[in-house]
């Protein structure tokens, strides 16, 4: 049975009174934590949300007996109770209850001046708020006068056909209706539910006897805090406003003085000692009652302090992270708060520079935001170019149509990365990523004029090579010149709440790192191990693609062995650097799986170059290159089809992995290499690749006469291996869910492709969202949990993670953590973030049960 | 519990006795029934597996009984009795039981020609196939002699030390033996499971009385049957060789006569008209009682007819089919019997013309089958010659490396194609099976040289441009040169039979047709309707093609709207037609799905013949074509994706489908269009495209003034179609899966790549067959079933069907039956093969309830 609460329809707040954020909202809640803190807050009514809604329908509660709950004081203040403040919501209405007699009596008591100008501002703000009326109507006037009442008085009958309300009682009930009425209308509604409120969010109001804050004395009104809302430092910071009423003091006052010390001997320190050592006081309270760092609104009367109000203090990422640690470590939080405090989406931002918020943007191009972070360089065209430019000492951004695998030494030495066309996850998007570089990608405004060396926008401006331009890869937009930045910050709190985090969480996480530095990465942001390890970009260096051509245009198997031959020993050190960075701790080396075309050049003149240098014809190699190409190389002869066609390849890598664990388990900690199959669609596909490569680790092991472990295991991005998948786990140590590819194939999209429309398909909310950038639950998920299913039914230990780029973000973690993944393993830039966000679902977990 | 039967070691063949194809062999029980059909068969006696396999295992049961019951003659033939003719099996050995003494009493009887000559003949079968001596030693003499007896009995003796036996039981235990031993024989083993026999098929043999066949009156034997073998047509025919034993007759022994009167009056009805008429009786008697067509094995000695044996009379497709409706016409089996004696899969060569059999093929080349029929002409590199060639009246073969959709009037106007590359679904393949085109594919061995217009083989013969060629699509081979051909055969059995199959079946079969011409193939088959019409097709054509240019450089919703409004009436001309064929059958169109870059030219002339005709600078058409380009075209900006973000072509074809309804339905049967959405991944989808097309039929009907139906439905292509379709079902009248794109992506397998590596991978085993060819029903299958539950949980009437190529494949449409489809869809083609398959499925699961 539901237990029906009759509520009072109005509540002194008192340390007893029955208040709670769910019927009389945040503020009047807070409010009422102040007084059980003991802190001087003036008398204050709550109005609960049913209150409120049936002011709205027409029924008033009795006008009089809330005011006289609001003690013996002549104004109140009106403010809004939501439940939650970022909803938004109507404004506060002061000085309620001026009327000619309050006007003659405070001329009395707190000098003509005072007097008028609060009825001036009452008549101001009731006229517009209240009555609706045209605010040019009622400008306050520099010196506020009688006349100046009369003149308003006046206009306010003209317009209203009434007279200026002389009841106080009348003149809060206008208010509160005022104010209820505009709550339920659509504009209100629809912004709040747009910020996540719900359809039937209720407000609540608080009436407030008024500290005037003008009149004798010392008398004005501020705003502390005492940490710094963008460093997160401890220090006291706010303003103050002599003769000020509520936030007039922060509202670009230039008459407002700041709270601490100052060189000017204006500040409230150097005005009221005393008053500051109060609030400094109120501010540690607050700080250990409410366990947050608190803003205070407060007033000087006559030299006595109140605190009308506090609220959150305002911060960013850094100083959110930098406040939760201190709070935990003052032990006014656990650290699981602190790490359930930081938005794991937040920590991004902290990871890279970011354009100055108050720098002045000059927008020359908007694009898709694919990898965040801020750079500043000169614009180059060509990946030569960006190398050059590197070598030079000078940065540059690396324009380019798309980006292909040729271009990743190019965008190694850039700054920055544009393309006019792809999507989140085309080719530039995920390298970009991968090495943690801002990336814009599908500007599809802009035309690239590479011959001409020029760059022309939509607008007609046209930028030349050599030109600086920035990018803010956090909102997308391509700023002209060079723009303020702030850098990253990875100081101790960041690491102190991560290490909180990790002893949360319940789930591993890997990197996805190619490279040594982006192993370095991951092991710098504690990653527990590489979750996909790309080997084809270790064929792309100039000596080595040389050997791959040969390779490829090798007539015989002992031709194409010889030429593998030559890549052996590169490869082996390869591996050998990536198991010394990692430290024994597990790398899953992907074997090769692009198509062989990639290595072939495209350019007429490219393969003149490569006929000479490979001594052949060049129809020859045109030819070879045209039967090589591909109608959807996506879904060609690519993975684990050329690891059963061409084996050498495959025989090669793995004796590579082998020598290396044996030559790195030597000079440190033992390894034990996870080697993973790539595009598998068939059971069988498996059992021919683990024959030849069980064998080549035989071979290693009798050569070396040392022993040799490793786990052979399948990446899984094909939907059938999904389906087949405890067929292919009997023959697999692990499965990794390649979400990238099985998004294309399971949506038939091609992710290269997919930009051109994706925004017009998320705009007309075919796609809630764009399904590379976020994992596709009810289709591509269905399949993860089939896969997972599936293989644990067969074998029972296997390991089950996902490598895709999903396996950074925050919604595709719970997914799969939920689906029962041992980790997910993403970009090395993203490590944080997600052993975070780990942390969240654990720890809420845990609170749920 | 399992009943033991314990047999008789050997039964003399009776009406009565205990004999069984499964425990005694199929001739056996054939002896047995034309015993008890009172032939004059002589005695035998039958051994069954069990006996068999212990004679085999060295237990011999008495010889002498075996002997005795056979009857009182002195000889006995020995012959093999499985249960499936096909398995093959060791040969026959007659004349057992020839010895010295009983040559002594054959020269007295018979003449001592005729005995010499039989031992001669059983001493050569002995050491040959039982004592297995080099049989160059037992060459036969032209003219046998006692010396010759003398000289084979002395080598046999060298050769074995010891004596050739003569003691007859000892003879025929020792061929008993042998026989039983080279069934077991590895080499026999693997041959008969190549064929389809289990590993533990057993044999039984048979030990028939001899008819001697040699001797004095008229002697001979030989084998008749009634019914031509490859026409099916009724008539006597076989041959008889006097002086003749077994099979002498037909094994091109020169001195055989006919059966029947011949101009030399040596046939058998010449010389003992009396015993022709005996055997006709037989044959009408076997005809009737054993349900079958079958050809009589006879031996006359001294005048009297013996008839030793009969077998199902061996048959091509054609005369199968004939004898089938014949039988069913007379009343001896029923018409759905007649059905299930014909295998689906042999239709196909009715359909088209074949090489004949007895051609002499000169192969000059091999690839993949992809579309049945042969067919002869000049070779064309090109599809412009292809069409001068047609217009010329010159048949000509279109040899492409591969073809492209601007190849289709090339391929329309050829007689077959052939390709260098692409597998059975490359596009090639698909389009010439769609219009009955023989074609190979993924002939790699071959190479084009384009510019010098010839061809290179393998083995460096050339061929020119305007060079005769046949391609033989039933085998994969290109001859040299013009090769004899059958033509196909759709006579009045075949409507028969396949009338009966349609009222056996409860399962429906369409045909896939994008063409009028597809259509009254597909109407002349008898299709229930059109499954798939691809409505690309139409905007190649030359006119079109312009506008179709047009309408992709339009700038605005406007231009691309005016461009579409004129080919709006050809659109509505090409349905008009189409429902006109049809006469109101179901017709399911789909709507526009290939990427919109097909349209333009990627040649650098071609893109400058467009800018002059299009009056536009090349840089813009350029630039175009850059922009349109896609990596993975299959996974790109097609289907309903054009649907969503072009909708201009959508809502042209919709009018043009919906003014064509009306049209049709004033001048014939009423129609019911089908629109089909193609490339579906999410519900959003089909609602977008559905509130359009809903509101074109909405207008139609108001400006025409006249009522109008029609059922929207979706392509069900992605795997994720088939997870959600509960959510598409909602908003579709049918779900028609297109098996061809499911299977690429259930896989990450291009059908135009997958040529490349197919064969290897279908060598392997990696996969059993193509599953481009069969529908792979553990992955896609499962999809396939998915869909279908789930489309059928939310709207239970929903038609569900298939209609990809796998469509008018046996085993898919088995598939298909077992999953609820309502349909399959299939080349037109195939259609008569898909009703047949149906209809055997139908009666068969009729048969097991």
């Amino acid at each position: 049975m539901q237990r029906v609460v009759t509520l009072k329809p109005f509540s002194l707040i008192t340390p007893t009174a029955s208040i709670a954020v769910d019927t009389h909202g945040g503020r009047a809640k807070c409010l009422q934590r102040l007084l059980r803190l003991g802190l001087p807050v003036p008398d204050t009514v709550a109005l609960s949300f049913e209150t409120v809604r049936r002011i709205a329908a027409g029924n008033l509660p009795d006008m009089q007996a809330v005011l006289n709950a609001c003690g013996d004081r002549p104004l109140v203040s009106v403010r809004p109770s939501s439940m939650d403040p970022d909803w938004g919501g109507p404004r506060a209405v002061l000085n309620v209850g001026m009327t000619e007699e309050r006007h003659a009596a405070l001329s009395g008591s707190h000098g003509e001046l005072a007097a008028t100008t609060l009825y001036l501002r009452f008549i101001q703000s009731y006229a517009v708020h209240v009555a609706r009326l045209d605010p040019d109507m009622f400008d306050l006037p520099e010196v506020p006068t009688r006349a100046e009442i009369e003149r308003m008085l006046r206009t306010f009958r003209e317009e209203t056909d009434e007279d200026f309300p002389q009841d106080p009682a009348v003149q809060l009930g206008e208010v509160l209706r005022s104010i209820a009425r505009a709550w339920e209308g659509t504009t209100s509604r629809l912004l709040r539910q747009a910020k996540g409120a719900p359809a039937d969010a209720g407000l609540g109001l608080v009436v407030q006897e008024m500290a005037l804050g003008l009149g004798p004395a010392e008398s004005g009104s501020g705003v502390v805090q005492f940490v710094d809302g963008s460093t997160g430092e401890r220090r006291v910071e706010g303003r103050y406003l002599r003769q000020g009423q509520g936030r007039d003091a922060v509202l670009g006052s230039p008459g407002a003085a700041r709270i601490a010390c100052d060189p000017n001997g204006q500040s409230l320190e150097d005005l009221c000692p005393d008053i500051l050592r109060q609030l400094v006081e109120h501010g540690h309270t607050c700080r250990k009652s409410l366990r947050e760092e608190m803003q205070i609104e407060f007033t000087i009367e006559s030299s006595r302090l109140r605190i009308l109000d506090a609220v959150r203090v305002a911060r960013n990422s850094r100083a959110a992270l930098r406040i939760a640690v201190s709070l935990a470590n003052d032990g006014i939080v656990s650290p699981d708060e602190a790490v359930l405090r930081i938005d794991p989406r937040a920590l991004t931002e902290l990871l890279h520079p970011q354009v100055s918020v108050d720098a002045p943007r000059d927008v020359v191009a908007r694009g898709i935001a694919a990898s965040p972070g801020a750079a500043t360089g000169r614009i180059v065209f060509s990946s030569t170019a960006a190398q050059a430019s590197a070598a030079g000492g000078e940065a540059c951004i690396l324009v380019r149509r798309e980006t292909a695998p040729e271009d990743i030494r190019g965008m190694h030495a850039a700054a920055g990365v544009l393309t006019e066309r792809g999507g989140q996850t085309s080719h530039a998007a995920v390298i970009a990523r991968g090495i943690g570089l801002p990336c814009i990608v599908g500007t599809s405004g802009i035309k690239i004029r590479q011959r001409q060396g020029s760059l022309v926008l939509e607008d007609g401006r046209r930028f030349s090579e050599g030109d600086l331009i920035t990018l803010d890869g956090a909102t997308g937009e391509v700023l002209a010149g060079a723009v303020d930045m702030v850098g990253p910050t990875l100081d101790d709190s960041f690491k102190t709440l991560l290490g909180w985090a990790d002893e949360a969480r319940d789930m591993g996480i890997r990197a996805n790192a190619d490279t040594p530095a982006e192993a370095r990465v991951a092991s710098r942001f504690e990653a527990q191990g590489i979750g996909l390890c790309r080997t084809e970009h270790m064929f792309y260096e100039d000596d080595r693609l040389t050997v791959m051509r040969e390779m490829i245009f090798a007539k015989s198997s002992e031709d194409r062995q010889a030429t593998l031959d030559q890549l052996l020993p590169m490869q082996r050190a390869d591996f050998v650097e990536l198991f010394e960075i990692m430290q024994g701790k597990p790398v899953c080396i992907r074997l090769f799986d692009p198509p062989l075309h990639e290595f072939l050049p495209s350019a007429r003149e490219d393969q003149r170059a490569l006929a000479e240098s490979l001594d052949l014809p060049i129809a020859e190699v045109t030819s070879r290159v045209e039967q090589l190409s591909e109608f959807n190389p996506m879904l060609g002869m690519r993975g684990v089809r050329l690891g059963v066609t061409v084996p050498e390849i495959y025989d090669m890598q793995a004796r590579a992995i082998f020598e290396a664990t044996i030559a790195a388990s030597h000079s440190g900690a033992p390894v034990v290499p996870e080697v993973m199959i790539p595009l598998v669609s068939a059971r069988r596909e498996v059992e021919i690749v683990k024959t030849r490569i069980d064998a080549v680790a035989a071979a290693v092991r009798v050569e070396t006469g040392e022993n040799l472990d490793y786990r052979l295991g399948v990446m899984v991005e094909t939907p059938r291996a999904c389906l087949r998948a405890h067929e292919i786990a009997a023959h697999s140590a692990f499965l990794s869910f390649g979400t990238n590819d099985l998004t294309q194939m399971t949506y038939g999209l091609s992710r290269d492709d997919a930009g051109r429309f994706m925004s017009d398909y998320v705009n007309q909310g075919v796609f809630l969202e764009d399904p590379f950038h976020i994992l596709d639950v009810d289709g591509v998920g269905e399949l993860l949990v089939l896969g997972a299913t599936r293989g644990r039914q067969t074998s029972p230990g296997i390991t089950l993670s996902v490598c895709g780029e999903h396996g950074g973000n925050v919604e595709s973690i719970e997914f799969c953590r939920d689906a029962g993944f041992d980790y997910v393993s993403c970009s090395p830039f993203r490590v944080p973030v997600a052993r975070l966000a780990a942390a969240h679902l654990a720890l809420r977990r845990r609170k749920v049960t």
